[in-house]
């Protein structure tokens, strides 16, 4: 029996579930699978603003990949290189998601579950939730490919100490290092998450939108063109502007619907 | 009435103040010109060893960019490229100031104030100072070109914390994510900053213009020439490193002239 | 009377020991020299898994370069190009050793010093350590081939506080900077370094070398080929590789031998 991936729509927010019951949530490959096509659906998705992405259950966010099937899908180079194309392909759908993601974390966020958690914008985490990835216990090192997002996030000194050492951090020394944007009690993740996620719907999605894809495009050395800072100016013929600026100056709550 | 931008001397310290009273200096296009102009008199003065930038009053920094006026100066995308050509020269402003910049906080950090403090070298704050961009409940994105020195600063998590959010984070928050220097309790941030600007004007000028080339000059990805390095050591030449030495040497303070 | 480099091997474990009693363990040029031949021997020892490198006693890591000696060794541009190209090497044989490296910090870690565990995988250090480089009260500026290292552990922020204030933070300032890997109190150092050591010891030294490796190489702007990626899966052949996935799936802890 393999595990699943879950989406529960309410309102603009869509919640994506890890559900792997009696293995702290570890991702199989049919949930790398499933997780890119639920993602990319969800991308295209006009109605939905904000995408919160968590594990079944308060033990685990995702343990990490499934070792126990490496036996079979990462035994020989061909199967490595198939098996990683589905990580790398789940990673970047929740990476290149135009609406922001929130990764809610209970427990355990290990190996590929930190690599997920790592792609989202915003990760908001419980206090006896831990981030590592001991795969030097293991006997196999991390796909460069993987390693990109974790180092954007964390930088070069982190990664190595936990890829080194094999240390799973905490979530006080997770948030100290940078791994999580925010640490609540444990009781209170899941309202902290989706108040993150109302406010984030109650602003102008164009603009989260935006937001997302100019850091993305900073990313690059390449320098912005005229024509990308023109474009930057698109919001000037948005609905959502005159809406921005009305609310502003009659001091009242802005109702953005998203043109 | 429009805000304004002053500058006081005293010794080898600049102080330029962001003066928009009933407005928490918020920045409008005048002031942006202004600003400009003030702080590239400054970088041409050798006598100037420091620049603080503070906003007036105990307040604010600054609330933003003045929105108010966006109805006028920034409705066309004719408007919109003048006015942020204009903010974007005030910023490189800042930014390529040759001596030290330090903004002293008090309050407000918010939007174009927040951009601003991000290219000063160093941030000193009180602890109810606050931090963000919450231009999402605006309708419009932040000029992609302002984003750099905030991104620089912050690294990709937390600028997208506070576009996406569009939460203010507090002085212990902003401390925690790299968004300043230091924070001290509000009635010592004055002290502080000036005994900062004090420790920097008891180092050698030539020194500390060196450190802010070379950092600036290794965030591009060109390799250091040899004709470079060779200029690094152009200090063999200074009275200022003879005195250095020898200070160290006979154990006393140092006094350096700037040549 | 020169200082020493001494090497002590315990296990799996070597200790590097810079030693320049009375000096604070300053390093001069013939210190950097030896230092750089002792880490590339190193380097070529299979036998050897962890590096940990430190000062002689409890009151320093080292004080930085020796000052004294720059009278006759740091004079002409010749002898600085030559003063230079050695602290580069040594710089360089710690931050190209293949096996995790780990400074283990007492006291102070100024100048050359903060340079040398910038280079380190992990730096471990007690409450009362100090970091910094005030060269600013010396007359010179750090050689920009050896701000890379702390540009890319510290940031431009924390190198330019560092450099314009010449300020010396504490350990918890260091932390919170992320300048270190951790701080325990004084008297834990020495344990909390080697169980450090000992943790990287217990994992595959494969996969440590080739998590080093694939760090450091996407630190560059060059994208992965095809033909590293199939490279990257070269644990799969690895006689540790079975052995980790067996001990895991087995429950019991797992015996690397490095091949």
């Amino acid at each position: 029996m393999t595990g699943a991936v879950l989406c529960v729509r309410e309102a603009a927010v869509a919640t994506v579930i890890l559900s792997n019951p009696g293995k702290l949530n570890a991702i199989d490959f049919a949930m790398w699978q499933e997780l890119t096509a639920v993602v990319n659906d969800l991308a295209a998705d006009r109605q939905v603003r904000c995408v919160v992405l968590r594990g079944e259950g308060e033990q685990a966010f995702a343990a990490g990949g499934d070792i126990e099937e490496f036996r079979v899908r990462r035994d020989t180079l061909d199967h490595a290189l198939a098996y990683h194309a589905q990580v790398g392909a789940a990673l970047q759908a929740v990476s290149a998601c135009p609406q922001p993601t929130l990764a809610l974390v209970h427990g355990a966020c290990i190996g590929g579950g930190l690599e997920l958690a790592a792609q989202c914008d915003l990760r908001i985490c419980g206090k006896s939730s831990r981030f590592g990835a001991p795969i030097n216990q293991l006997g196999f090192s991390m796909y460069p490919v993987e390693m990109e997002g974790l180092l954007r996030l964390a930088g070069t000194a982190t990664l190595l100490e936990i890829l080194l050492e094999g240390r799973i951090l905490d979530a006080a020394e997770a948030l100290a290092k940078g791994l999580v944007t925010r640490v609540v009690a444990d009781a209170a993740v899941v309202g902290e998450a989706y108040a993150s996620a109302r406010r984030i719907c109650e602003g102008a999605p164009l603009v989260a939108r935006a937001h997302k894809q100019w850091v993305r495009r900073l990313q690059s050395d390449v320098p912005l063109s005229g024509e990308e800072l023109r474009a930057s100016f698109a919001f000037l013929e948005s609905e959502d502007y005159r809406e921005g600026l009305a609310a502003f100056l009659e001091k009242r709550k802005p109702n953005f619907r998203g043109c």
